[in-house]
């Protein structure tokens, strides 16, 4: 059975590694249009503030493993372009410009997701970059190394956005952040944004809010070697790089022309098997949907591990060892600074947009015990549904021992459990780690007495 | 109505701010026979680590606001010796020697456990410790300063043997550790028990594994003002200090002569209600038993969280918002030296006796990232049953991300999960902070493939 698998990132080569390990048998052929494969790109902030590494660190397994320990054709530079469910094909062109058709027996498509960037006059001028791909992230570190960038604009203000700022300060280099609309972290509540506010005030980072970009410019006037100027209606900002950060969206343009639905945002639908409205043909990872496990309906919330596990299951399916992915909870969790940010579930807007009755607490407790040394603040919003009193979600901020902090309340909501389910929950406790009530059950505490009110 | 707790410490004093903030009419009254209450016992040896600090800083509440902010009728010095449910009253003895009678119309035991002191010859010498009260951490600190004391001996090698170890390191003192029965952690995989013996090595600490112990004597041939001899048949130890760390045992002797019954290890037996057999009686915290929700049976597990849950949850009662826990967990960590050591539901050893048929993994995987600097090792055990599939049980070590890594699992244990469920739980993911697999979900994928074989 010939099993061919369109992208070479987390979710194709999780499924082509398990694929051939279940089944040695197995024909897995894959193809990838660049010729980086299976690489870590949520560690790419770090590398391009860390001047003694390079971007390939962050390759996880290379090609050269993949082909000859594996046994996977691992075909780098070949770019697919169409697909036919009828003829069971897929044609694309290889980087040298020849064309291929290959049959499949069974498909992945795993493409991915591109970089949003606006169609900003500008934006292709040298100093402007979006970061996705390992090819972009060794663009931006050449960059900033050759031209030794002063300051930087970030348009966006999302996880990448803020970790990149982080990045770029810890290289010295100035850094405005901007974004049209008015709120900062808008599905955050506001005590705890401004918590995230006040860190990147410490560190001398510029906000911008509601501001609407109009273009890009390149001053031609300075000796810099390259000098831009974001221009917006009211605000200009001079600056040697600057970072489009808006967010991605589902590579799923080779599912058009063919009967293979599509859902949120464009993302290629599939059921909890994985598989596409095409039963042969399966979608993984950042250019696929999942099932929210808070709501049961569709959403997109690209994520690296979902990516791994989708990939996986896919595997799993294809091996006729029959696996069934739940969904998502939306469980994310970044660094700003010295701040852990995380979240699971719905936030309250979401939680109203889905029919729920939301009601929330936002509790300031501390990351170790009463009278223990060191420590931080913690913040957490618990949210809960009046009706059914169920968990919808949690967000955290805090110094230390949030990041897998998390990790509890997204179990509760993989099970439905109510808030005072969770409540009820026997979490670890040392005085090293924690209050004897772990922040969450304090929330959670919180949260039972108001929805009963 | 009159609420008499007996009992002045987690359990008992988070049953009477929780009772009389629901229902200030009520009338709550507390018997604590020592002069200490609500402290966090668990934060006794940083304290007794920390030259600068005194156990009073444990003292999470003090006598006067309980009684002059909070109403509640606070009565220390007063030990409970009798209960008559005929009669509907306590009686006991003050510190003063005066008898009193006190009636009730609820009535909450917390009374808590008390450190197992062998009887062993000369275990009441001056220098021989145990360490449950806060005058036992007061009495710990003050001898060591002013005996300046060299080398210690624990015998027990528990959590509170552990934490105790590693509090007189930090004070410079030699300690070694002796207990009867040969293995060091009976209900740790020998592997992970090997990373915290050798984590002790590092630290110079002494390990005397299947010493039974003879006695304790005194030697007076010498100049120093104490020193003492641990005598076993084939070892002796010489030292300045004992620290006798054995375990604890429920205070349940209030019950005993009447009908209210005790189940395991003699703990007082309640309902999910926190109910005795006499159901106006409640019992909660160390003294008290629990169901245990991996095997819902009954189970004797005295930890703080449960403590403090089980308090409120009788105040809940009482003031008619009937609350009903689920049970415990046996989520538990403790911090030895660098290492954090979790553990969450049944060992493999439990796992049997309770009937499951138990299959385990132990997985070493990274703290961090791929490619992330710092970080360290994670060690997990993780055992599930081959006929349910359940998850039963999981163990951790590691240097960091251990403590609150634990507790997804533990919720995931509340909600009587597989371990493929737990296997495809949405977990938070960025660099810093784990791999893109969690450690428990690489242990979870090992096992599912080892739970079908």
């Amino acid at each position: 059975m010939k099993f061919v698998i369109i992208g070479g990132d987390a979710a194709g080569m999780s499924a082509a590694s398990h694929a051939k390990r279940s089944r040695p048998d197995l024909e897995v052929i894959v193809l990838e249009k660049t010729t980086d494969v299976s690489y870590s790109a949520c560690g790419m902030p770090y590398i391009i503030a860390d001047k003694d590494r390079n971007l390939e660190d962050l390759i996880v397994r290379d090609a050269k493993t993949f082909r000859e320990k594996q046994g996977i054709q691992l075909l780098t530079g070949h770019r697919a372009d169409h697909l036919d469910p009828l003829s069971r094909t897929v044609t694309g062109e290889t980087a040298e410009g020849k064309g291929f058709v290959l049959e499949y027996d069974r498909l992945l498509i795993a493409t991915g997701a591109s970089a949003i960037i606006r169609d900003l006059p500008g934006v292709n001028l040298p100093g402007v970059f979006a970061l996705k791909s390992l090819e972009d992230g060794r663009r931006i570190k050449g960059f900033i190394q050759k031209n030794k960038v002063k300051r930087a604009v970030i348009i966006g203000m999302g996880y990448i956005a803020l970790e990149m700022c982080e990045a770029l300060r810890t290289l010295k280099i100035e850094v405005e952040m901007i974004k049209s609309r008015p709120v900062f972290l808008p599905w955050m509540d506001e005590k705890m944004s401004g918590v995230i506010k006040e860190e990147l005030g410490v560190h001398a980072v510029k906000l911008h809010l509601g501001h609407v970009i109009e273009k890009i410019e390149r001053d031609e006037d300075t000796f810099h070697p390259v000098n831009l100027k974001l221009v917006c209606s009211d605000l200009e900002i001079e600056c040697g790089m600057i970072l489009v950060a808006m967010g991605v969206k589902p590579n799923s343009h080779i599912v058009s022309g063919t009967a293979i639905k599509c859902s949120v945002n464009g993302a290629i639908a599939v059921d909890k098997r994985l598989r596409t409205s095409d039963k042969i043909i399966y979608a993984a990872g950042d250019c696929a949907d999942a099932y929210h496990v808070v709501t049961g309906k569709k959403t997109w919330i690209p994520l690296a591990l979902r990516a791994n596990m989708a990939g996986r299951a896919v595997a799993d399916n294809i091996c006729d060892r029959e696996v069934s992915l739940p969904g998502v909870a939306g469980t994310a969790v970044f660094k700003v600074f010295d701040l852990e940010v995380a979240r699971t579930g719905l936030t309250m807007e979401e939680s109203k947009k889905s029919g729920f009755d939301p009601e929330a607490v936002v509790v300031q407790t501390h990351s170790r015990a009463h009278a223990h040394p060191g420590g931080s603040d913690i913040w957490v919003q618990m949210i809960g549904c009046r009706q059914s009193k169920r968990l919808l979600g949690v967000q955290m901020v805090g110094k230390e021992g949030v990041a897998h902090r998390i990790n509890a309340p997204a179990v509760a909501l993989h099970n439905q459990m109510t808030v005072e389910e969770y409540s009820h929950s026997d979490l670890a406790y040392a005085p090293p780690f924690g209050p004897v009530w772990d922040p969450t059950l304090t929330a959670a505490n919180q949260l039972v007495k108001k929805l009963k009110t």
